[in-house]
């Protein structure tokens, strides 16, 4: 299997974080012996999303999407994917009602923004975010499988820990890519190698 | 102007580490006015770095590489940069004497494979390391600008101060890119917008 992460946000792309989403799901990929052989970063703009996503589905089985997930205007990702992939938007019934108990539970009206997060691609599966309101999204277009999760880190673990971690169970049988970590005294790359 | 960010190297891509070279690089740009779309990482792997290369050559005016410039086996970026390019490497005598004197300085023999370093494709500026035996390397192909510099983040970062930024400086006059990050307390991002 192939994979490729593509993350998305504004924020990386000026310097403001730095995405480790992307060390922590190439260590989850390695652990499971999928291939990752690309990267891909891009803003908050449809245009480039789109582009990434196609580039993405064009060498890879699993594109492992984070970011751009919340309720404001520059969270793009999942209209972005579905109107790449000519996907309709549907508002979730399940995800509205998760939604409306997140903010129950916490006693707070929610805002009509929020529930934006409720609209999901027409055949899409959906991931449970147990640790926030924007769900996860499983797309999968023409044998490949797209998995968009949160850029929010403990969000999006959450999501490989209940969905990721299963299904590439499921599909990969027990190989792993072993790698090691040679720490040397001494001097120079060189002369180690 | 347009750049694009392309780190190189499998640990990457194995989670080993997070590239925080990146984050710094978009700081750099953004300080800069330089707008910053894409950025891609590929493993250690040469028809990879050279489809990336091309790529990003398609879509900016300012390449910006990092990693893969060592003496080992699976140092490739400078070589694959200038295969896609069809540019000849020839060894740079500046470059071996430089790598010469580091290792005199610190008393120690060089092995024969460190001087591969030196090798540099044709027509293309280096960049002194001041920290380090590996050179950064410009090329300019038809227009654009391909900077390669190390993936050692001091070695990275004393070439940005010495020809990056004065780079930049003399061809954006004084133009930035500003953002702010907004911390707020209350609850959701939805509220906040």
């Amino acid at each position: 299997m192939r994979a490729e992460l593509l993350s998305v946000g504004t924020e990386m792309l000026l310097g403001q974080i730095t995405d480790t989403n992307a060390a922590y799901l190439a260590r989850v990929l390695a652990d499971y012996g999928v291939n990752l052989f690309f990267k891909q970063t891009v803003g908050d703009n449809t245009g480039r999303i789109q582009e990434a996503v196609r580039l993405a589905l064009s060498r890879a089985d699993l594109v492992l999407m984070t970011g751009g997930l919340g309720p404001t205007e520059d969270d793009l990702t999942v209209e972005a994917v579905a109107g790449a992939l000519g996907l309709p938007l549907r508002s979730d019934p399940a995800v509205v009602a998760h939604i409306r108990s997140f903010f129950e539970a916490r006693r707070r009206q929610a805002p009509e923004s929020v529930y934006k997060q409720a609209l999901i691609p027409e055949g899409a599966r959906v991931i449970p975010n147990r640790r926030g309101t924007a769900p996860g999204v499983v797309i999968t277009p023409a044998g490949a499988t797209i998995v968009i999760m949160p850029g929010v880190p403990a969000e999006m673990k959450g999501m490989v820990e209940d969905f990721l971690i299963p299904w590439l169970r499921e599909r990969t049988g027990g190989t792993v890519i072993r790698s090691r970590v040679l720490k040397v005294t001494g001097w120079g790359e060189s002369a180690v190698e």
